[in-house]
């Protein structure tokens, strides 16, 4: 096995993307051994020079540390690309070529890419999320006709994270259903669903994975019990079968994935 | 003003890297008129068709859109890059460059960077919003102890979105405690918080900021009055001062920020 490698994550901001990027490249290669440092906020010469100064630690143990930058700001960037490793520098590349595209030069401040830039985007994520709480599990069904989405499906399948993931990285307005015994014993929709066909989706999840999940929660109950766990998804997913609304596997998928799926569909509709 | 150019976000999963990554170019341009359209799980041959096919619309009515794509498969990307746009090729550049670092070739399959094939992780995230959603507001003090991260301030200071967002994002356990009259009249910190000092973020907020939140949660209100509001966050930005907890103000900085900076904070403490 060989020394894990260093891989540091510089960005003038939150380095929440040269981090994304990083690892979706890095993911290509599963066997190395990596060692992520995210080294956010460094924005100016002397930001830099301390990330430097840990290269030069690690140069000096024989390393060769692996550098993924979006700083744009060339002195900044210029300090980075003299240190002894190597350099990624994400965003370089593709601002030239913008620039011809545009035929304008870019505008290469500290903080361009400001997530509060665009603050009306910023504030509608963050009233969604309120919407999300505040509706959270069925609570207030008059508040359906104000959400995008409305998250069907029983007792743990997900249907949290996902409205929560929805609001904070979408701005999207989610509620949930949570499906319970009677809303199976009827032929249709749940009555407070109707009117909302358009915005349902239903979340299932592997009932072997429920009975976990709920197990944590309350050991040893009949809300825990795999039976019941086998009994309640069964019928969730005849109900989604019967009433034909898109149904997404939170076993198999992430929020990030239900979410992009879920767009998808928005986009679409 | 001309016309808007559409930018194509094309990706074999979710999408989310390749937009960040987008805007983060363009916003240097930002005066150009831009129209995002994402398009998820471009993940073979029959998928980036359908994505040429709206590139070839948007040619005839005389438009070079621009793509922004992490596809990594071959074929997938080569349909890309045979359609009159400019193309954005994320990943390919840096792959070579990793191939020659390593001295492995990457392994191209689709759905590498999968957001649970780092299961542990996904399922720490998960874990971390349980918590988050059983500890918001104070409720179980018992709790602080298993936090990473206590968020310290008023009511709507912006404790809740950041705490969900440090577990969403990062798995991070946080928990929150919501500063009162009570706890301003103590020279030292509330007493539920004394043995957990290194771990707490104090929020603070702009008062008028904090009474536009209040009022629309309960307008006319004491409680969302600008006057109480001018004094909770005198009161409590001066309690932060004197037991000297870092602090961070929410009108200022996104959730992004705020938890990028607390988890600097974490590295270094």
């Amino acid at each position: 096995m060989p020394e894990p490698r260093t891989v540091l994550i510089v960005s003038d901001h939150t380095g929440l993307t040269a981090e994304n990027i990083a690892r979706a490249l890095l993911a290509h290669f599963p066997g190395q051994p990596l060692v992520y440092r995210r080294r956010p906020f460094t924005a100016d010469v002397p930001a830099a020079q301390a990330v430097t100064r840990e290269v030069a630690l690690l140069a000096a143990r024989g390393e060769r540390p692996l550098i993924f930058t979006t700083v744009t700001r060339a002195d900044v960037l210029a300090e980075l690309q003299a240190c002894p490793a190597e350099v990624f520098d994400l965003l370089g590349p593709g601002l030239g070529v913008l620039e011809r595209e545009f035929g304008i030069p870019a505008v290469r401040e500290v903080g361009r890419h400001h997530d509060m830039h665009d603050s009306e985007a910023y504030l509608s994520r963050m009233d969604a999320l309120d919407f999300a709480l505040a509706t959270d599990d069925g609570v207030g069904d008059k508040q359906y006709g104000l959400s995008d989405v409305i998250l069907v499906g029983v007792s743990r399948a997900g249907k949290t994270p996902t409205s929560l993931f929805l609001a904070l990285q979408h701005g999207i307005r989610a509620s949930n259903y949570p499906l319970a015994e009677d809303d199976f014993e009827r032929t249709g929709l749940p009555l407070p669903l109707e009117p909302w066909r358009a915005k349902l989706h239903g979340l299932t999840i592997d009932p072997r994975r429920l009975h976990a999940i709920r197990t944590q929660r309350k050991a040893g109950s009949r809300y825990a019990s795999l039976e019941q766990c086998e009994h309640e998804v069964r019928r969730a997913e005849r109900l989604f079968q019967r009433v034909g609304i898109p149904v997404r596997d939170t076993t198999t998928a992430s929020v990030e994935e239900i979410a992009a799926g879920i767009l998808q569909t928005l986009r679409q509709g």
